[in-house]
Parts: structure tokens; C-alpha cells; sequence
């Protein structure tokens, strides 16, 4: 129904070809159907031969295996001016690839975090009627791109909704299988358990603080022009997931909000105390340095407050060889009542930072 | 990350208890954890004693079960203003509880169409900051009681989302099981089968040009606004889509751009022409005609336009008693090329009709 409510439909010859010159083609130019059309070929990674896909796009809904008779399950949204910026205040743009890579690592990122392998996602898409259809085109690319180049080969594109809306928003929901293994959940971290990372933190906050400086793009760094990079494109270390589980790791979680933020709610579901090692923090701040010192910024907020890097955050037994990839960063320790802060950093209290999308 | 892009960080004031006085509680002055502690004790349905979940919200991902190796998959977004208006021309107001009602209804239909029951859903709700802490209880418990009074009782809300943008939007993403059957797709139906309804066609529609027109609602007959209800809180035939794949539907579909659009889609993927009665479609025209005749309008346009009562058009193999809910509404012939026309009404083209997100 929606359009009717809004804008009268388009006129026959407003649906044709694209004109070969002239101002970009949008997307209120096409039909759905005419769009779909464009997108499909560039989501056909993982919907060929692909174990996942029983049934792909073009019925009611898709059908995907699950093989061991479960099937893990997460959705995530992101909307313009609220998760990212189109235009940015150092003149970078953020592009369609960037949307659609970044919603692919999020939602893996998630799948990744229970010790999972993600089987497919569905993708919704709501879009202003001027959004440039090559806009849309770079998007699925990014979305494909993401996918391979993060390592979930198996992950295929099951199908989407494509609608209109006044703020280009994106929603994944997405699937995955354990295995027939048990997941690995927050609630699981005893003390005495080692506390490790895999991937980063800290380098996506790092990012948005130059994609809002008034440094232009031009001006940055090779390891500058990085630190945006993992903001725009985060590079969650899928491999690490499984490998954690299958390591005996007792509890995990991704860390989108930050580390302790999302620190605390493990502690919280574990009824622990996460203990951050104040040398290895002081380590994790190393490579945002290039960011800090340009901005005149404590590289510290941004280890202890940045989400979207989309690290993994996992607790092993004492004495477990810690699997490739990650890094030991602290300890649990027992609850000691009332004391509720739930992360320490040296055994002292850690502010609270990180992010939550209501209220600080 | 979100906020920090436009809104400065509440003060700690801001975060406790509701005022017992003053303006109504808005989403800004509640962390995200808080509002989903308002929301979670009324999705609880189907969260206890429910077999489908296996994880429910809380970690990074739920776990859902999928007993027969498979799972169904669908995604739709609503969005303010492009799905639903807030606030009608004749001064309806959109409910929570209606807006919650019909993302359980459309996510619900898509899962019926292909023959199987609904497992569980994940929803993504994105909000202005001035939302009403009223309101999104009230979308939460019209998410419950769709789902149950629907009748999907085995269908868990296994978590979601919370997050903000400019425009209020809600992305469900379902599951369902076929409970090891086949799927019933749109590219089955074959020459000499009858084609059946279930549930309505064109109600939702004749209730949208009432809720559009100058006509207020406290004017409205009983009749009407019953036509206005399908428009906010459709009523799927749920039980209907499994009955048929039972029955052996060969091809079946849900209604939600229109009679003759979707008809023409399932008409392409057969390669076949569906072909209307036309004393049946006079017939699904006489329920409308309480808003057609105050409305001066053509009630035919609704019943072969109108989607979103979302009602399901199968086919069945000829001979074949219909399965209760279901009534024959023409049969499928031989496509006859060259006409590509897909849906004929007694024999003769039916115009395009129907909902089409960005063009006519």
C-alpha cells in the first residue's frame, strides 16, 4: 500500500530504461520488481551451491537448512543520521558498500559471538525515493563482499524486502547453525576463568571521532585513514567464534557497545566480576595513537568505550591454551556483594562507558 | 553508536523512574535496557512452555528450534507514514497495538502461504525519541495477542532490537516449520486446476479510502468500521495454509499487493494464465459495498486491487473438494502465447492493478 499515501504513481514512461545521459537514475524510477532485478545478480554469492539454500528469493518466504534441528537467530538495524552518517564532517561519504559490508559483519559478528556459523540472512531495505539505484547496486555488493571477505562461505542471501521511507534504514535478520554443538552463552563465566579478546577495540570509535573531526580525508594517514576504515567496514574475526567454542570457552559475547559495557552484562549474567589487566589496556591503546594525538584524545575511552569493532569478548578455564586469534586481557573474579560495578580495571572500579541507543 | 550523532547523553536524572505527573513518558528518557524490561513481561507469550525456543532474548542471538532440519524465513518492514499513517485523514489514530497487530498479521501470512506454522519471530523497532513509553507497550502487546488470536501458538517472540530514528519502522524477520512436508510454492499451479480463496480481498483497501476520507470515524456504521479494522489489525486465515498444502494445494500464495498483481505473479512463475470468475468477484464485491456506496467508488477495484487483508489464492488439482476456508474463485488455463496478460476475468485481460512499493 504504502506509496499511495505519499506520492502518486509514476507515470508509464517514468518506468522504462534508464536514459543513457543525463541526472543519476533513483530508485523511484524503477518498479520493485525492476530493482530486484538489478540486485539479485549481486547477491549470488552463496545462493549457487550452497548447502544453506533450499529455497531462495521470489516465494512468499525463503527455506534454509538447519541442520541439527536448531537454528541461532539475530536481527539488527541500521538507520542514516543514527548509525551512520551519509555525508561525514570530514567530507567522507559513506557509501552503499560500506552499508551493506557493515550490515553483513554486524549481524555474522552476532552468530559468530553463540559460537555459530551463520546459514543466511534476509535483508530489509527502506529508502528515500531519491536514493540513486547505483547507490542500491553498490549496497548489495557490499552486503556479498562482506559475507566472503569476512569468512561465512555458507551464509546465503535468502531474500528481502525492498520499501520506502523518509531515512534510508536497513534491517538483517540472520541465521546460523551450531553443529549440534552447545552454544556459548554470557551467563557462563566462573571465577578464576581466564578473560580474552579476539579482534579489536577501540579502532571503530577511534574512526568516528576523525569521520567527525574537522581533519579532511585527504589529510589522513595511512593508519589514520585505517582506524575509518573499521568504522565504516568492521572486520569481526568470524573464524574465532566456533574456534572458542570448540576450545571450552565459558562464556562469550560480541562487543558492540563497548568493553565495559557489554563487559558488565557478562559479568551481570555470569553473577562475576570481569578484571581488566591495566598493562594489556594500555597495549589496546596502542594503534589508536594515531587518532589520539591528532584529536589531543585519551586513546583509553575509546578501548573501554568503543563498540563496533565487533570483537569477541570470551572467558576460558584456567590453564586452557587460548586458540588463535585471541588474546588474554584479564580475569573473572567472584561477585564480592553489594559491589555491582561488575568490571575492574586492576581490581578498581571502571566507569561506566559505552553505548546505549537511549540514554548514557 | 548511534546518538552520540545527534543527541547529547541523558544526565542521570533523566534516567530514573517515571514522573508520577506531568508530560507522558517518552523512549528518550529510558535507557534501552529499561524500556525492554517494560516490554519483555508482555511479549511473554509463547517465551514459557513453548517448544520453538530454545534461547529466548538476552545473548547475542536466540536459539529457535527447527525440527525438521529446515526453517522458513521471511522479512517485512512497516513504516510510518509509508505503511500506516499515524494519525488518518478522518481521524483515526494509529494504535500501538494496531501497528504490533499487524506485524505479527503480515510476517504470520507469509509463513502461512507457504504451508507451514510459524516457529518464531525477531522485531526490529526503530523510534523517534518522542515516542510514548504508552505506545510501545501498547505495540508490544498487539505483537502478543496477533500472534495469539491469530492462532499461532506455537510462534515465540525470541528477542529484537531496540534503537532510534526519525521515523518510527518495525522489521519482523519469522521462521516457521513444515513439519517435514513440502513447501506449497507460487510455480505449481497447472492447467484445469481451480483456484480457491481464503480469507477476504479488498476489505483492508475499501478501509484505507475510508480511514483517507473526510468521513469521521465516530460517523462511521458498524460495517465500515469493521472494513477500517481490516486495514489496522488484518486477520490472515492462519489456519488455512497448512490445510491446504494437506489437501494438495499445487501452487499458493499470499494476497498482500492485490488479486490481479499477485495473480499475475503466481500466473508467471506456473507459466500459466489464471482466469477470474466474474459472478464470484461480484460476490466478493458485496461486503465492500458499505464503503463503496458512501464513498461513490467502484468496490470491483478494491476486490481485484486492495491487498493486505492478506487472504491466500491457491490452486488445487481439479476434482479436489476445497479445504474448509478456502472457495474456488476461477480456474488456471494454458498460457497462450503471446499474451503475457497472466490474469484474465472471464476470459478476458484484467487491467494491472495493485500495490507496487515504487511504481504503479
Amino acid at each position: 500500500m504504502p506509496e499511495r499515501l505519499n506520492e502518486p504513481p509514476l507515470t508509464a514512461s517514468t518506468q522504462n530504461a534508464a536514459p543513457q545521459t543525463g541526472p543519476p537514475l533513483t530508485v523511484a524510477e524503477l518498479s520493485e520488481s525492476q530493482l530486484l532485478e538489478r540486485i539479485f545478480p549481486r547477491l549470488h554469492y552463496g545462493q549457487e551451491h550452497n548447502p544453506s539454500l533450499i529455497l531462495g528469493p521470489g516465494d512468499d518466504a525463503a527455506i534454509v537448512a538447519a541442520p541439527d534441528g536448531r537454528t541461532v537467530l539475530s536481527i539488527d538495524t541500521q538507520v542514516a543520521d543514527q548509525d551512520f552518517r551519509l555525508e561525514w564532517n570530514n567530507g567522507y561519504r559513506t557509501t552503499g558498500y560500506d552499508v551493506g559490508w557493515k550490515a553483513a559483519a554486524q549481524n555474522l559478528s552476532d552468530i559468530n559471538a553463540m559460537g555459530a556459523r551463520a546459514t543466511s540472512l534476509v535483508v530489509s531495505l527502506t529508502m528515500p525515493p531519491e536514493t540513486r539505484v547505483a547507490w542500491v547496486e553498490d549496497f548489495a555488493d557490499g552486503l556479498s563482499a562482506g559475507i566472503r571477505e569476512l569468512g561465512a562461505p555458507d551464509c546465503a542471501v535468502a531474500g528481502g524486502d525492498l520499501g520506502r521511507g523518509r531515512e534510508l534504514a536497513v534491517s538483517v535478520a540472520i541465521l546460523g547453525t551450531l553443529g549440534g554443538r552447545a552454544a556459548v552463552l554470557r551467563s557462563g563465566a566462573r571465577p578464576g576463568d581466564i578473560l580474552a579478546l579476539a579482534g579489536t577495540v577501540g579502532r571503530a570509535a577511534a574512526g568516528l571521532a576523525l569521520l567527525e573531526s574537522a581533519i579532511p580525508v585527504a589529510e589522513l594517514s595511512k593508519d589514520q585513514r585505517a582506524l575509518m576504515d573499521t568504522q565504516c567496514r568492521p572486520l569481526p574475526p568470524l573464524a574465532a567464534g566456533p574456534l572458542a567454542r570448540d576450545s571450552g570457552a565459558t562464556a562469550m559475547m560480541d562487543i558492540s557497545d563497548g568493553l565495559v559495557r557489554d563487559g558488565r552484562r557478562m559479568a551481570s549474567a555470569s553473577h562475576t566480576v570481569l578484571n581488566l589487566d591495566a598493562a594489556v589496556l594500555k597495549e589496546l591503546a596502542v594503534p589508536l595513537l594515531p587518532a589520539a594525538e591528532v584529536l589531543r584524545a585519551d586513546p583509553m575511552a575509546w578501548v573501554l568505550g568503543g563498540g563496533e569493532d565487533h570483537g569477541l569478548l570470551a572467558t576460558f578455564p584456567p590453564g586452557v591454551q587460548l586458540p588463535h586469534g585471541f588474546t588474554a586481557i584479564g580475569s573473572v573474579a567472584a561477585l564480592a556483594p553489594p559491589d555491582g560495578t561488575g568490571v575492574t580495571i586492576a581490581g578498581m572500579p571502571a566507569a561506566t562507558v559505552g553505548w546505549d541507543h537511549f540514554a548514557d
